[in-house]
């Protein structure tokens, strides 16, 4: 069975996905830790991610189908992200999202630390920060424990602090983000570390220490427009000449 | 007569705007997004840029001629950049300028929108900062807008904030910068993203807060001279060696 | 004899030490400076660490045994680090430890000499640190120093600093880390790093300066599992494919 | 008899010239600019160094010989460096130098700037700094002026800044180091640079702000040894393997 559901995956989508784990991982959002799903094209009710492995490894043979429980349908064989669980939970409460990144990109990691720190849109590329940034503090939902999404109910929990924004950060741990396309969830992962150092030199700069972020109204009109397929042909076109 | 205009144009002069696109973008000047256009040689009232491109991705056959208004004159059946007008309504009351580099290079997006900073020139490589370096407030001249130049009025606000400077910074958005021919605006865009790393650095090192930036006289002195060709010399080097 | 001796090495421990050589050279762990050793799986009263050489430069031929007084067994013909006595005396007071990385990495350094700052475990790839990283002075075992451990005794002296911990911050010199493994040596090298760069940027965001580390118990359950064999492949895998 | 005196060079150091130009663009210490010269082997009151070249693109064939004066004596119709008394002027003065670098490199920068900064010794790599860097005011030799060495005069005035010490750093322009051989000199200015970086990093970290430098005596200790070798057998080794 496993076998016939990987065969009707449309190769495009696989290879959109492979491709996304290589981007990830040269724009040094993830590094041998973090993911990327996509929920299955003709089935609401699945997604697709890979096997236990870093994203910079990942091939089309290495995407498993997994329900929203998490459970693998495909490679049940092997080892599997221990934090699936963020991607099926998301998947539940959110039916606009196609595709979720969880990473632990290093200049995010200050904003989901450091009290009173506030991630906020710093350019027109950012406006879907625009939107407010919550921090998830697992200790809320799970107490002491080893930092992971490893069941359904942090998976939720998770879940319910992302509530319907672009991006989560996790204390003490990383931020997981969504879009509408696996397109959209790279480019907002990228997008939102590429804000959160340019926000920390200007907070560092400030004299008073003002910074002017975009409006509402300038996320929100900012996040529209052309920006995530064209950033997205130039990374295909690096990752495909690096072969 | 697209193709009669293209045929028309010197073939260094391409070979160059398309090595100005690679070296902004290897220098992390410009990632997917920015462009470069330089004054068309033989008409002060037409320009050169590429079509709706990532600038690492540009090739020769991809350069568009435009009018002052910023129509297309070729490839009129593409996309273009949708932030054209900066271009041409700086070309329009700027006679001197040959070229125009507009980006997001990450260490000016803090100088643009942290309040009460001001970039001031470091070093003998950027006394073209000498003269002042404005910032352009969008919501001055358009209110809430999605932050990007789409209009002939707002290229036109931009250009009036500019006036006779090298560089404009523009809040929440980037940066763009000028020069009297392509080589000098790509020197100017590479070294003043370079300045604003080390003052940003100065700033924190200094106690008292106090920092010794160029005299006005050493920055109009230390403008001239032989930097621009020599920078260029090297980045043609590296460029070509990378193919 | 010697010859001898390396001939009985197992292989395979032999490619992953002059792996973790490179892996912590690309990583920017050390420099031309550092080195990894791993305990002799066959008499723990043994080590094995390159001759003097950059770990960049380190191949399996120049892999050397060492007794734990830090003599060489193999290659006494040729230059030996002069910090040996770093690695002999603390496997003589950690029979847990299997590995010993000495680096100079650049983060770390701020950590040692900065007054008042201390390292502390910033998210979930770094629980080791929860313990608590311990500054050695080396002017209290010393006096005034060239910084290095050339001797058993200030072997000794940092050993007894290090004490049941993961990693020891070395005042104006650089660091130690100690594994159960090379894997895990290299991990907690590469991931101290990580952490102190992540930290100085927290604490730089926190407004009145306050930073959430790993609780202990957060830092004592997130210090295990699959992390080290995960990270590992990827380097392997990446390593290889440099060739 | 251009010709004649090139023919003359030994060829290890000329290989050696071409090698630390490269070794210090890959570095990062120089970018399109700077320079490295080395005193004649023969000759005490003549001094080797490129032609106009970004320090990237040198090879043996543009190594000129210049005496004292700083006056070509080979490739005379060839453009050479404006600020090559910088090298003449150290020679004269300072009989135990060997080699002399001049460069921009980033992180130097601020501390030439910010005022009360101090570039002081943060580990043993960088003893030689332990002895005092002074700051060249270029005000004071030649009031206002572009910033460069452009003549003997101001050639001597920065080489009596310098004094006996290894580094000068130069307000608004840049640094110059020296060394007893090319390999110290680029050695210091590699780990010169280092050290700015860390030195900035730590002074943000500290707690009141203070942070414990190498002491006198250590300087002075550490600045002897092995590492010299140690990291040009490295660079070597690297640059090589780039071709």
């Amino acid at each position: 069975m496993n076998a016939a559901l990987d065969a009707r995956l449309p190769q495009d989508l696989l290879a959109d996905l492979v491709l996304a784990n290589k981007i990830l991982y040269r724009l040094n959002v993830v590094d041998a830790f973090g993911h990327i799903s996509v929920r299955h094209p003709d089935d609401a009710k699945r997604y697709l991610m890979a096997r236990h492995l870093p994203p910079g490894m990942v091939t089309a043979a290495d995407i498993v189908t997994f329900d929203l429980e998490s459970t693998p349908l495909t490679h049940a064989d092997k080892p599997q992200y221990s934090e699936r669980f963020i991607h099926g939970e998301v998947y539940k409460v959110r039916p606009d999202v196609i595709s979720v990144v969880h990473c632990h990109a290093r200049p995010l990691l200050p904003f989901g630390t450091a009290k009173g720190a506030k991630l906020r849109p710093m350019f027109h590329m950012c406006g879907f920060l625009g939107c407010g940034v919550p921090i998830f503090e697992i200790r809320d939902a799970g107490g002491m424990t080893d930092m992971l999404i490893r069941t359904a109910p942090l998976g939720k929990a998770l879940a319910a602090s992302l509530g319907d924004k672009s991006v989560v950060l996790m204390r003490g741990h990383g931020a997981t983000m969504v879009g509408d396309s696996i397109q959209e969830a790279v480019f907002r992962a990228v997008y939102a570390t590429e804000n959160a150092s340019i926000q920390m030199q200007a907070h560092q700069l400030a004299v008073g220490g003002e910074v002017e972020f975009l409006s509402a109204e300038e996320s929100e009109k900012s996040s529209k427009g052309r920006n995530v397929p064209r950033a997205w042909s130039l990374w295909k076109h690096e990752m495909t000449a690096q072969g």
